[in-house]
């Protein structure tokens, strides 16, 4: 039998993310093309339909060798139907069906589900989650998102609102306006925009000294990235800084794991690369708001797969479809 | 074709409630015996295999009109092997085999799931639930369990610890200690021990006045009806009692909403007789704390089942097994 691969798409506002994946979740092939907004995004699916022709050519494959399209998209979407409820940067107009679009432009199977879910599938496929049935992943990036695995499904919710865990409030009285409208949630203080909220903050308490303080002078603006690096050299203000960060996040997720008890959380996005520093403070805090059973039996890790997660999960979607 | 029927049990530490349910969800005669819990409870299964047979026999019914046996039973359960994990008041040793012990002794087919997860399988089915795949049910007792639906499927989680939503932190620093051994917990305020105790701690401030007061003062002892009822009747001490009470089960129903999005929250269990009094006072509270696609399609409602939804749930185990 020849070579039989999915595609997995990772659409992005700026970037669309493409691999061709074997059943087995090796990734053959990966690249990358714009994503093209313009004109209500009608040229979107028919551009990723053309990149994957024109790889399977270059590769000397036929067609026949692919056996679906997954895609993961930044917005909810209606996992039955393939539609995309809303989404806000890719010219589409509101219920776009984006599965029947894809299929008519690449003559593919394809499946549909929001890009969070996809990253949450592929670490349970390949990477953290190692497997897992039961599974939580939480974005820490420019935002906090979410995808919830049950029984090894993602759990979607009425409204395509599950997994919003960057919304769980954390400060009920007096916490910083977050984009959704509330104030207080999660997002507010564990994304990176959050935590460099905190320490600029602190920073500008006034006579604030030491590594983070120096790095503001220096460059005339922190990230996260600073924080952490500081908080690992010793600084005083950049561990203040940690400690309140994961204080707000073991205590969330604690509290999803007492609901939910799953196999494992796994921490991923552009804040999680601080690593063990980051793990460690978040695991002394999720131990003291764990219920004791699940404090055994639910496990923190750091995800694995970096940008891979989306393209592996649409994947997956394909191979979970084809085996049903 | 005889009537098919499937019995539903509902095994407690001393009673134990039994009852004959069509695969509609029509419960066609109902009754309890006495639990006995002696001799590391070796009598339990063959007592109900016993009831069951001389139900039958007095309803002029023969035992194979009988399609199998679903029983929630008070503690973790391995729903794929039937093995009740560990349970306190019952006498049996840890990793008992109850579904195969019961299907021995009635020599019937059988299906074994944790009582809560039963209650939530319940209303899901025949209940406040109606019919909605994703349902979260907390029930508001002694203490405050919980059972997770996601998918039309019962979460049980890693180590059968999932639903443990009266274990949920929400007082992180000087809440009162828990049975659990952590404090702050969910159930430390919101069970109806948790009000009792709120409320007295506020009687005993000293020179408390008003109707809360005045039933302490003529009965000894105040219930978690008595604060219900007098903050209805406006009585400021009861209002307080009330207002803290609502503020924490909101903000924790709206944290398990924005990472599931249930159809349904239901609210089961003693304290919630209480009724809208209760109900309004949650939803505001949630209403705040909620993600804003989570508070559009999440509902909150009162359980609509009482004793029965723990003999439901039970019976659509077996349902659901000869449907798939």
């Amino acid at each position: 039998m020849a070579n039989q691969w999915i595609a997995g798409v990772d659409l992005g506002g700026t970037t669309t993310k493409i691999a061709f994946i074997t059943m087995d979740g090796d990734i053959i092939h990966k690249w990358e093309i714009p994503t093209d907004n313009s004109n209500e995004g009608q040229n979107i699916t028919t551009n990723i339909a053309k990149a994957i022709n024109e790889k399977m050519n270059e590769l000397g494959e036929s067609k026949d060798n692919l056996l679906g399209i997954g895609m993961g998209a930044p917005g909810p979407v209606d996992y039955e139907t393939g539609i995309i409820l809303n989404v806000v940067n890719l010219g589409w107009q509101d219920n776009y069906p984006l599965k029947e679009s894809i299929e008519a432009a690449a003559s593919l199977p394809a499946a549909v589900e929001n890009d969070a879910n996809c990253a949450a599938l592929g670490e349970m496929w390949q990477g953290a989650g190692n497997g897992a049935k039961n599974l939580v992943c939480v974005t820490l990036g420019t935002g906090v998102g979410g995808g919830v695995i049950a029984n090894g499904s993602i759990v979607q919710g009425k409204n395509g609102a599950a997994g919003e865990i960057g919304h769980i409030t954390v400060i009920p009285d007096g916490g910083a306006p977050c984009n959704c409208g509330k104030t207080g949630c999660l997002e507010t203080v564990a994304s990176a925009t959050g935590i460099v909220r905190l320490a600029n903050e602190e920073l500008l308490k006034g006579e604030a000294k030491g590594e983070l303080a120096e790095r503001l002078a220096a460059n005339g603006k922190i990230t996260s990235k600073d924080v952490f690096e500081s908080a690992e050299n010793g600084d005083a203000l950049a561990n203040k800084i940690l400690k309140e960060v994961t204080f707000h996040l073991g205590f969330v997720l604690a509290s999803i794991a007492n609901t939910l008890n799953p196999d494992k959380i796994v921490l991923g996005g552009g804040v999680s690369k601080a690593g063990s520093i980051l793990l460690d403070a978040v695991n002394e805090n999720f131990a003291k708001f764990a219920f004791s059973a699940v404090r055994d039996s639910t496990k923190l890790a750091l995800a694995t797969l970096g940008n891979d997660a989306g393209v592996l999960g649409a994947a997956w979607l394909i191979k979970n479809k084809l085996n049903r």
